[in-house]
Parts: structure tokens; sequence; C-alpha cells
């Protein structure tokens, strides 16, 4: 499994400080894509993973609109991307646009965390696709006032949120300079920058100077 | 591992329609804790998750407060919960406030995702949690104005999103009877009520009548 094939390579480039499970550290936001098309049922195992997030009262905010790269519908979401972005993700399997519901479905009143619980389905989406051996890969560089016109997404109920392009791993070769030599597992900020005991943390040093 | 003792019954009450890893459908939000403490390691693991979310240009908006239940501040965020959350989260080992930042740390410029992306976060935690034999169970159900005056959170530049309380798991004979019987792994949609091929499926019964 790719899993097993990236593990001692990812590893190397992530220093983590406390045991977890590699699911975590393991995925990683890659660019290279071979254009190879996936499975109806492999797409669907994505977002099968993202049906189980956990969301307020269990109201399942997240929606999903895809278009597959042998379908009409592939050009019109391409469409969107900034060019920084589809330089690359035009060779993605499906592109995916990540929409929220702003009240909840069942009684219509305002879900306050119709954001975050979608990042949370987002999330496991993520994590199933690199653990199936995917390329998955979030972006906010896309024409987000365009996707609602173009996708028909009624604005007063829903909030477009993110796209991904997801596909199959591809030659590294075929990306930018630029992106080449970003292609590998990032890093992160300690803990202690962004976890605090007890109050937020008036002394860190990104608050701005009226609260230091 | 707390995972393989549970599979039999969670897979029983879940019906995952297609193949996806475990960790996903094995997490579900119980309630029912034993008031036992965790370990400050434990802890760390479960931050160490959150901390490899993806996030918009490596952005991580999101921010964690904590009170141990063996610390003063226990009470103080205790305090924040609704009665109904109160009742069975008094006996986590932890209550966690979920808190992004809505901007750019590097450039101070709005950061769009702040709240999708700390879902994300949350949802390793989550996930993690899950994986350890902890409970872990998010909240919407707590004052958040009071929240930001508790916790000396500046409310111009962060967002309280979510509280979570996360414990090992007790006896579920110490639930109110109306939690008893919720304490079970809930359903989700199925799939075609929340994807979407090509564009936002506008004869989706939930949209309101201008829609259809």
């Amino acid at each position: 499994m790719q899993v097993s094939q990236d593990l001692a390579g990812v590893i190397n480039e992530r220093e983590v400080d406390h045991e977890i499970s590699p699911i975590f550290p393991l995925r990683w936001s890659k660019r290279a894509m071979s254009g190879e098309l996936i499975t109806k049922e492999e797409l669907l195992r994505l977002f099968e993973a993202a049906r189980w997030a956990p969301s307020s009262f269990n109201n399942q905010p997240w929606r999903f609109i895809y278009a597959l790269r042998n379908s009409e519908d592939f050009d019109r979401f391409s469409d969107l991307l900034q060019e920084s972005n589809r330089v690359w993700a035009k060779e993605a399997a499906v592109l995916v646009l990540i929409v929220s519901h702003k009240t909840f479905d069942k009684t219509g009143q305002p879900a306050r965390t119709h954001s975050f619980d979608t990042g949370a389905a987002w999330e496991n989406i993520a994590l199933q696709a690199s653990h199936m051996g995917f390329v998955c890969h979030g972006m906010e560089g896309f024409d987000y006032i365009q996707a609602y016109d173009e996708l028909s997404i009624p604005r007063d109920q829903y909030v477009v949120e993110a796209m991904a392009a997801i596909g199959k791993p591809g030659n590294i070769e075929i990306l930018p300079t630029k992106l080449k030599e970003k292609e590998h597992p990032n890093t992160r900020k300690p803990i202690e920058e962004f976890v605090f005991e007890g109050r937020f943390r008036s002394d860190n040093s990104e608050l701005p100077p009226t609260y230091r």
C-alpha cells in the first residue's frame, strides 16, 4: 500500500513529538498527479469517510459537488481555479467543491458550527484519500463568487468553503520548478504555540500590542 | 485496545456502505465518562494529532484552551456549559475550548477558512481520542459570549468554535435516563443526500420552494 511505501520518507521529514496514529502525519498535500481516473467506488469511499464525521446535533451540514475528469463538468470546475492551482490540479481525477449548510436541516435555525463541522468531514476525506494512496489537496485559490453561480449554489442557505483536487500520484517532474521544490511534507508549529492552559495566553507574541 | 473491543458493537449499529478505514465509523460521541484523569502525555498526543491537520497556506488557525479535571480551571470551564451538557461532561478528564484565528498569522490578512480548517484539526483530536479508547464529545451547548470573557479571548481576532469533553469511558448507568438511551453510535444520511455531481442538486427536497 502507498502508505507504507511513503512511511520512511514522511517520518524523516516530519518530527512527531508525541505518539499518534500514523494516519495523521502520513497525510500531506501533494500536488503531482498522473491524470489517471479513479473509479466511482473509490470516489464513494472518500465520501463515505466524510459521512461519519461528527457535527452539532448530527446535522451533517457538509455538501460536496464533484466533477470527474472524464466528464463535461471538469472544465467548468477547473475554470474556477486560480492559474497557480490549475497548473497542477488539472491532472486530478476529480475536483470537489466543499459547501456547508448555514441552517439546521430539520429546524431551519442558524447552525453555528456549519463551517467547523464541514471542516471535520473534509479532514476525513483527506485522511481516507491518503490511506488509499491518493493525492488530496485542499485549495482556497479559486473564484468563490463564480462558484455559487456556476454550480447553482443558493447563497442565502449555503457557504462555499473550499475546493479539493484528488487523484492518483504522478511524476513530480510534471510540476513547475517552484512547486517541484515544495513537493515534500511540510512542518508545523510546536504545540505550545497553539495550546493554552486555563485561558488564552495573553503574552502570545502574535497578539496585537493591546493584548500583550 | 478499546477500539477492537468496540468493533463488533459499533459495526453492528453503523451500516458502512463503502469500505473505509475503521477509524472513522468507530469514532462516536459517547457521554459516559469515569471521572478518571488522563496523563499530560495522553493530552499532548491529542493535540499532536490536531497539529498535523491541513490548513490554507499551512496557517494552522486552530487554538485550544484546556482545563484539567484536577485544576482550578475546571469549574470555570464547566460553568460555561449548559446544564444539559454539564450533567455528563463534569466527569471529563479535560474540557477543551476550540478557537480559531480570523487572520493569517504572518500577514494579518483575513483567513477565509479559519473555522473550516479548525474543524479539520478538531476531527484529528476526535479520531485520535477514539483510537486511544477515550470518550471525546464536541459541544455547542455552552455560553459563547461568556467564554470570550472568562478565557480572555480577544474577540476581534479570534472566534470561539466549540467545546469538547474528553475522558476515560465510564459506566453508562451514571447518565440520566434520556442520555442512557442515546448512548449508542448514531446513523448518518445516505451519500446521495449530500453529494452532487456537476452542480448543486436543485431538486433537493431540503431546499426552500424557490429553489425547487
